[in-house]
């Protein structure tokens, strides 16, 4: 078996890589060739940690095996660790060996940045502008950095609780020499693409923050109870999702549905969009709204992707297992 | 992370390990410091192929992961690998690192080994003399080396739908410097515990075959469907079990609680045996059962006991992660 270490990560996953690898496994899923198991998650009740378990089988890409880990909230303050921490583990669909393990922190990042992005490619309107960030967290500058290697913005503006951590979203848009502006959630309305990145129970942004024809999509909502967006947002958009199950559940449509607002039938797989059975965005005035919830085929996918190259690049190392 | 190949494992554990580990994690389960996650079993559509992943947490033992592997029923014959395929994998508790890597094959033959020989150890008689089995495969041999090193008996007697395979039972006994008599189902009443390790869906043996003040070890059923003992043996037993949830739903208990004969709160946990807050067997006539159907801990900690012995021996290997 192959093993590539967290440590190794940065210097093999490119995004480039992580968004084919996240492109390819949304479309296998659409079309029914790529299935996601029941997540599992726990409270252990030790170090108030969330443990569990994202498993799936890529049948077209050939990919089998699960992510496990967790949320383990206090490793930062006591122990200078991330709080999320999470590895992953490939299988052969041959024999049922263990084929790969693969460090999943920074990997967890890529690909849900890759999801907003392939979002971007396949949903935003072609002549959008001006990128707006709400959130400016951990994830947010990889959120962004993704973005704006998908589609060439002219201007960055971000909104977040807290404005001092807004200096690392600037910091990314002088990456790809664009201006920056700090905004009121009032202000976002001048954004065509939204991507929002927060870990909230309560909406923080509805239909009075989104104009005519954005984009948005909402990254933060990945538990039952959370909620980024006003359920009036959501209801006027078109949602397109990575799974409908999980939508419908435990993503950001859980509202609208749950009130009746949304049916499931209304939630679209951006999958169905890559393969085009779904038309996407079908005017400059649409608000279109992908619900990104994360499944494990995209950690699936991705993993795969690194090893092949820590392979071709001799990084990582090979275990008799 | 330290990772211990399945090459590696025979030199590692030894029954009394086993046996130790498995006894521990039943207390802690009926003691309320451990639980089993929710099982995960897919039919993927691929090689016929069962995968999925057995979790759980021991808050006592601190074992944290879960078992990920399955079946691959064409291993054997189209590749020479052997048909069931796992690997465990454990977790830090305090920050969901993970932390070792156990090759889980033989593993799982002798943790379920070990659960028939707890179950002897907490409800045989102790003047038992005669050690009966059912069942001549691949996990049948684990079985009766741990039931003659758990008790002293003085025969072993033997049924297999096949008789010729029942050699291999006799070099076990062989070992112990035990005769061995192949018998029918019926010569079955001369033993004083039986052993059952079969993968059937439907009663091989039932009350006629069972003499008054048995213990009747059942490990072959962990699915919806599979039955190797008749209802009425298990209806006039008294029964226990490694976790209620899963016999009465995927055991050999399933059966007589389905069809009325038992209720969900007539079958005992082995755990609570082995601390004392169920009085165990109470008569030298009584029947007892033990359904065994395969939890997640006992993996766990079989292989932390492993990991523990690895590193003190200096076998495996330590790797950056």
């Amino acid at each position: 078996m192959y093993i590539v270490p967290e440590a190794a990560i940065a210097d093999i996953l490119t995004r480039d890589a992580a968004f084919d690898a996240v492109e390819n496994v949304f479309a296998a899923m659409s079309a029914g060739d790529a299935y996601n198991f029941p997540v599992i998650r726990e409270a252990i009740g030790h170090e108030d940690a969330l443990y569990g378990f994202k498993g799936g089988f890529d049948g077209k890409g050939m990919s089998l095996g699960l992510k496990a880990g967790g949320y383990w909230p206090h490793n930062l303050a006591e122990r200078g660790l991330i709080n999320h921490q999470s590895t992953v583990f490939l299988f052969d669909p041959d024999t049922g060996k263990v084929a790969a393990m693969v460090g999943g922190n920074l990997l967890t990042a890529l690909r849900t940045a890759a999801a907003s992005s392939v979002s971007i490619k396949h949903l935003a309107r072609k002549d959008s502008k001006v990128m707006g960030m709400i959130g400016a967290g951990h994830q947010a500058k990889f959120q962004l950095r993704a973005a704006l290697e998908t589609h060439q913005f002219e201007k960055v503006i971000g909104w977040n609780r807290n404005a001092n951590a807004l200096s690392t979203l600037a910091d990314v848009a002088a990456e790809f020499d664009l201006p920056f502006e700090a905004v009121s959630l009032e202000g976002m309305v001048e954004a065509d693409v939204v991507i929002s990145i927060t870990s909230v129970f309560s909406p923080i942004f509805g239909a009075a923050h989104i104009s005519d024809g954005t984009h948005v999509a909402c990254m933060g909502t990945d538990t039952i109870g959370k909620q980024e967006a006003d359920t009036d947002l959501v209801t006027k958009a078109t949602v397109f999702t990575d799974e409908v199950a999980q939508s419908v559940t435990l993503g950001e449509a859980q509202h609208a549905v749950g009130a009746g607002l949304k049916s499931r039938e209304d939630i679209h797989e951006l999958g169905a969009v890559i393969n085009g059975t779904h038309k996407g965005r079908t005017s400059d005035t649409e608000i279109t709204l992908f619900d990104g919830t994360g499944v494990g085929l995209q950690d699936l996918a991705v993993s795969a992707s690194i090893v092949e190259i820590a392979k071709a690049k001799g990084i990582g190392l090979e275990v008799d297992f």
